[in-house]
């Protein structure tokens, strides 16, 4: 069985923990916290706190509003999304950064509603899972109800059975949020477009922590239509950072050919917003899909959470980075298998690495007491209802002891029962 | 005529003036720049970049995702949207900082609509001006296609002729971002309501700097239906701070007995967001506006530069703000006239103080290349297409002394005729 000592020389072997040095660990050090929450918010590069003072004194301060042109802040959401995409298969000019992921699935799901009413208007169904993020499939039943299609939710297992001449839209996240399942991206998108159907991608958790290939890697068929993601986990972009949408080149060509509007057509999305014409005139490619002014304090911080992912590239990049998370994911089902035994924590994530993405997740009664009293004992994870132990992997800055010391604290927390403790029982918001 | 002597005099005698204090503009002073631009972008108070930090290291940092709770991340957007409340006549509960201004105009607008369709279905008509925002006016175009509305644009002095039976919604910006002419609010709505419409008002202009009251002061008929507003002008809140929107509680509350739901239907719209029910239930009251996770480090900026204007309540508050900028509009119009005559600048803003915001601007064909000039003399003004040249006074910040200095190098621009050297007509894009 794995000993700490294992661990300790796993990280002094791997390939990607100099990248460690990256992230404002001081006070999570100092707290003594092992923290494998990174699935839900990423932790702060140390480039931040800089950054974003250099923004509030050097930019907004003195530059003042000449710092639109100077600073750049003015393309900064195309050229955060210009580094995104490289961790996505996507090309330059094809991803921008804006809004929440909510706003940009209803940018793209509007769009995906638009061709299929006029290439296939006969299909009628958007399929989802019934545990997708719910915040999705909210934005799928609000757009599905305005513009006369059927939500139809399934279970993973039945989706299949859902490709057929009804299928308008494939609306799936990448990896699940609660059980950390990853679908196979290509395989399904295949399998989505023989039956005829556009499929809608939601990357938010697995961007900066699994390869992706937007593109289908050269495979049309492969490729995906549209996709969107969240910034604020694996690319650690901070708290609430904005959100990314991409759509295949192809509908980009072919909207800039029709002159197609997405709905949120405010003026950063202009062909010319500068102009202050009254007409609306969709700028032409990817950056149709901006709406409003962007929150540059937040992009600012989230450049330097897409560059500390970046900076995996001389050291293998995003292979080397799944490479551990495998790694890190397996020692973790082994450690609590093994170490908490006979405490009814069941793994809910598959068992088999290719199907997971970097989380791994238990199913347990008492899930929200477990995790509150861990909590206690300065292990973050976090619980989702009904029963549901998440505990996220971060490569970038997980070590293999961290695993080996958050198990120890579980088992303590099994062993000792203190979980029984009224005081854990008592909900407060979560996210 | 008023001297430079006048001006300081009144700059000491000002009972706003220490507010100045709470500003960081060393910058600006130590570049001895003017900045008459707040109208497009207020200076930072001197509270965000402590403030920020702490969110960056103390928040997020040791917090990590707890920080949700016990930073207060998830109620940030009604904490502030409540302190915003205080400056447009609004109570607390009755107003979210969220997204773009654009985004909040697609939700209220669309909750306007749908009561038209509910109440008035023969109303087709979005009445707004011509020169109203365009981001204003592409939203709304997009909504009315979609929706079955027809946009009429006209210019204010038609504006009277379509209060008929036909007119649905009437889409008006408080203060005009080209001209800083400002509707009188409760006359205009209660025309408005008497033709049986519905009326949408945009803050940005105006919110922060001009006593505002949504409520109608009490008179039913003179309350506005909805509302949305930019933070980054005169609320400071930094470059892209998220945007507001309100709506009147007798409507949130039909929308509360109808479980009326917004288009953009996030999570952080729900019920229970962390429920994470697969079903989408509107929050109650204005949360239902919320959609996707807020950008907190955005966020917490903006509250500083909302709490540099509530900082004024206990110096007479909006009301000694808006006095002290009709005195400073009211002298720049005086010396811009007096000292730079024969120039051919022709007043655009209304010389009645009552009709007018916290912005005066004049035409000149050659309006670009004397703003560029006057920028590199280290005033900082703006320039609207096609010959308009802005200048914003922000009484928190502005002193009556900065006007006399602006006009002094303003009238060197002229009288040298600097401003026709070519490169001063070379464009950028400028916001």
């Amino acid at each position: 069985m794995t000993g700490r000592t294992d661990c300790a020389a796993r990280d002094a072997a791997d390939p990607v923990g100099t990248l460690r040095e990256q992230f404002a660990l001081g006070s999570v050090d100092a707290q003594d916290l092992i923290y494998l929450d990174g699935h839900s918010l990423g932790v702060p590069p140390r480039a931040v706190a800089e950054r974003v003072r250099e923004v509030i004194d050097d930019e907004w301060g003195a530059g003042l509003i000449r710092s639109w042109n100077t600073a750049g802040w003015i393309d900064l959401s195309q050229r955060i999304g210009d580094k995104i995409a490289r961790l996505v298969g996507a090309g330059p000019g094809e991803l921008i950064v804006a809004d929440s992921t909510s706003a940009n699935l209803y940018k793209v799901l509007s769009a995906a509603m638009a061709m299929v009413n006029a290439d296939a208007p006969a299909r009628r169904r958007i399929v989802s899972e019934r545990h997708n993020f719910p915040s999705d499939l909210y934005i799928a039943d609000t757009l599905a109800r305005a513009q006369g299609f059927e939500l139809v939710l399934v279970d993973g297992h039945e989706m299949d059975a859902h490709f057929d001449r009804r299928l308008a839209i494939l609306l799936l996240t990448h990896v699940n949020y609660r059980t950390g399942r990853m679908h196979p991206m290509a395989e399904v998108t295949r399998a989505a477009h023989e039956a005829g159907a556009i499929v809608v991608w939601d990357l938010a958790h697995s961007v900066g922590v699994v390869p992706i290939r937007l593109d289908g890697d050269g495979a049309l068929d492969e490729a995906a239509d549209f996709a969107v993601g969240c910034s604020y986990k694996y690319l650690n972009g901070g708290p609430g950072a904005p959100a990314f949408a991409w759509a295949h080149p192809r509908h980009v060509a072919r909207m800039d050919r029709e002159g197609w509007r997405q709905p949120l057509s405010g003026w950063m999305g202009h062909a010319a917003p500068f102009a202050f014409a009254p007409d609306y005139v969709p700028a032409g490619g990817i950056t149709r899909f901006l709406c409003g002014t962007p929150p540059i304090l937040s992009l600012a911080a989230l450049e330097c959470g897409v560059d500390s992912v970046l900076a995996a590239e001389p050291h293998g990049g995003l292979a080397a980075i799944r490479d551990k998370s495998v790694a890190l994911t397996d020692l973790l089902i082994e450690l609590v298998e093994s170490r908490c035994h006979g405490h009814d924590l069941s793994l809910v994530t598959p068992r088999n690495a290719d199907e997971r993405g970097s989380q791994v997740c238990f199913a347990h009664d008492a899930g929200y007491a477990i995790v509150q009293a861990l909590i206690e004992r300065r292990v973050i994870g976090d619980f989702r209802a009904p029963d549901i132990l998440r505990f996220g992997v971060a490569p970038l800055y997980t070590r293999f002891v961290d695993l080996w010391d958050a198990v120890d604290r579980l088992k303590d927390v099994l062993e000792s029962g203190q979980w029984r403790e009224p005081r854990f029982s008592v909900r407060a918001a979560v996210t």
